[in-house]
C-alpha cells in the first residue's frame, strides 16, 4: 500500500485522529507475555489456549533474520530500506534484497541437483515433521570439525527407539552460541578453510537408506562440515529427495522431547531453498 | 554457497561423478504422494506418520510467491534472479528483491502503528492458531464489495459456539478464484478504487473488543474492503497489537473443520509483516 491516494487518506486521517497506539494490554493478551519475554526465544502459551490446541509450548528454531548474518560466503548479505514509512507515509513497509540461502534457511533438492524438486511446489505434509535433536555439543566443545556419525544416530536410537518415519533429524553441536560473532561462527583458518560441525556422509547415507525421513538440519552454516571439500552430505540428502535446514537456533531446548516441527518456508517460486521461519511445538 | 573454490570442487565432482539424479522412488517416499499429488494445494499425511504426530491432514493456505502476483499498488511485483546454476556453477542459488507486503504475507502493529511491534521479535506463540473460517463467498457472488460482518460473526457462534481463545478468524470471499488474473484480483473500476471483500470495521471492533484473537485472515488484497478510503480494520487490528494475513489460499476446505493454523512468518529483522508459508493441520 503505497500509492499517493493511500498515502493522502492515512496523512489526513492522522491529522484528524492522530496516531493510534498499540495497547500494551491488549498485546499482552496475545501470550501472556511480559515485555521482557518477548525477546526470549522460547515462549509458552497460556494454560487455556494450550488445552484447547493440545500442545504446551512453542519454541522458535529461527533467527533474526538481519543484514549481518554469518554466511557461508563472506559478503553475501542481505540488504533492507525503507520504502514507505509511518512518519513520512503514513504506513512503514520495507524493501529486501538477498541471495536464498541466507540466515535460517532451507535447502531443497535443486540447490544441488539437475532437475531437481523446487521450494513452490515441494509437498506441504513434508514440512509438518517428528523433530529428534542428536546432541554432538560435547564432541564439538574439543573438535571444531566433529561430525555427527552412524555412531551418535546408533546412541540415540538405543535411548529412544528407532527414529519415527517422516522425522527430521537435527545436529546440535552448540555452535549458535557464536552466531552474534559472524567471523567466529564461519571459522575460516589461515588457508581460508572453515571449521564447524556437521554430520557425516556415512550418516545422511544411512538416514537416507536405512531410515524413513523427510530431512535433516543443523545449528552450523552447513549441513556438511564447514571443512568438507566434496558436499557429500548435500548430495545424498537433496539427491534423495529430502531437505536440509542449516543455522537453525534452539535446539538444545528440545533435547529428549518429543515434538514437531513445521518448517514454514515461503513457496519462493522455482526456489532453491529460501529464507523460512522453523517452529517447534514441544 | 559460491565462491570460486566451491564452484571449483562442485565441477570437479560432476566431472568425476556424473550429476546426481534425485531418486523418484525415494521422493515419492516423503508422502506417498503421486507426481500429479505435488501440485495440489492439500496433501495427506501417510497413514503411519498421520498417526505418530496426531493428526491427519496438512492444508497450504499460500499462494507461490511469484514475480506476477496481484498487488495493491499496481507495479510492486517482486523479481528474482539466478545468482549461480547448476548447469554453470554446479549448484542453484536465486536472489531476490521485494517489498514486504507481497503475496501471501503479514501485517504486524509497525506496519500501520508508530512503535508498533516488528515482526523479527513478535511473539512466536502467537503464530500458532485455532483457525475458524467464516463464509460470505454467497454474498461476495453479487457484491464485489461485500463485508464480514458482526451478524456475519453471530451467526457463525450461533452454529459453533464462541470464538475460541487465540484464534485467527479467516474470511473465505471465494476470489482466490482471481488469483492467476491479477487484474481480475485487484478489480479496479475506472475511477481506480478497488472492488473486492474484507471485514467491516465494525467486526473488527467487536474480534478486538468482545473476543480474545490473534489476528484475522483474508483471501483478498487488503484486511479492509478494496473500496476502503480509512483502513478502519487495520487500524483497529494492528493497533490492538494483532496481526493481519492477506492474499490466503484454500480457506474453503476448512469451512467447518477443527484446524491449527501455523504462520510461517520468517523473522524479517524490522520487518512491517513480510512474506511468509501458512499451514493449518486438520
Amino acid at each position: 500500500m503505497c500509492s499517493p491516494e493511500v498515502a493522502r487518506v492515512v496523512r489526513e486521517r492522522i491529522e484528524r485522529e492522530g496516531r493510534p497506539q498499540v495497547s500494551r494490554r491488549n498485546f499482552l493478551k496475545l501470550g501472556g507475555l511480559t515485555a521482557a519475554g518477548l525477546a526470549v526465544a522460547s515462549v509458552g502459551l497460556p494454560p487455556r489456549r494450550a488445552a484447547a490446541q493440545g500442545m504446551a509450548e512453542v519454541v522458535d528454531l529461527s533467527h533474526i533474520f538481519s543484514v549481518n548474518p554469518p554466511t557461508y560466503t563472506p559478503g553475501q548479505v542481505p540488504t533492507r530500506k525503507d520504502q514507505v514509512t509511518v512518519a513520512a507515509n503514513g504506513f512503514y513497509i520495507q524493501e529486501w534484497t538477498f541471495p536464498e540461502h541466507t540466515g535460517t534457511h532451507m535447502d531443497i533438492p535443486a540447490h544441488f541437483i539437475a532437475d531437481g524438486e523446487t521450494v513452490d511446489n515441494y509437498p506441504a505434509a513434508a514440512l509438518v515433521s517428528p523433530v529428534i535433536v542428536v546432541d554432538i555439543s560435547k564432541k564439538a566443545e574439543t573438535d571444531d570439525d566433529a561430525m555427527l556419525e552412524v555412531a551418535d544416530l546408533e546412541a540415540w536410537e538405543a535411548a529412544n527407539g528407532e527414529i519415527p518415519a517422516g522425522a527430521v533429524v537435527a545436529m546440535y553441536s552448540g555452535w549458535e552460541s557464536r552466531w552474534a560473532e559472524p567471523d567466529t561462527f564461519r571459522n575460516a583458518d589461515a588457508d581460508g578453510v572453515q571449521h564447524y560441525p556437521g554430520f557425516s556422509g556415512e550418516a545422511a547415507k544411512f538416514l537416507v537408506e536405512e531410515r524413513d525421513i523427510h530431512g535433516i538440519a543443523v545449528d552450523t552454516l552447513s549441513l556438511d562440515i564447514g571443512a568438507s571439500a566434496t558436499f557429500d552430505v548435500h548430495y545424498t540428502i537433496l539427491g534423495a529427495g529430502k531437505y536440509g535446514l542449516e543455522n537453525i537456533a534452539n535446539l538444545g531446548t528440545l533435547i529428549g522431547k518429543p515434538a514437531t516441527m513445521v518448517v514454514g518456508v515461503p513457496r519462493w517460486e522455482k526456489g532453491s531453498g529460501g529464507p523460512c521461519r522453523v517452529l517447534a511445538m514441544v
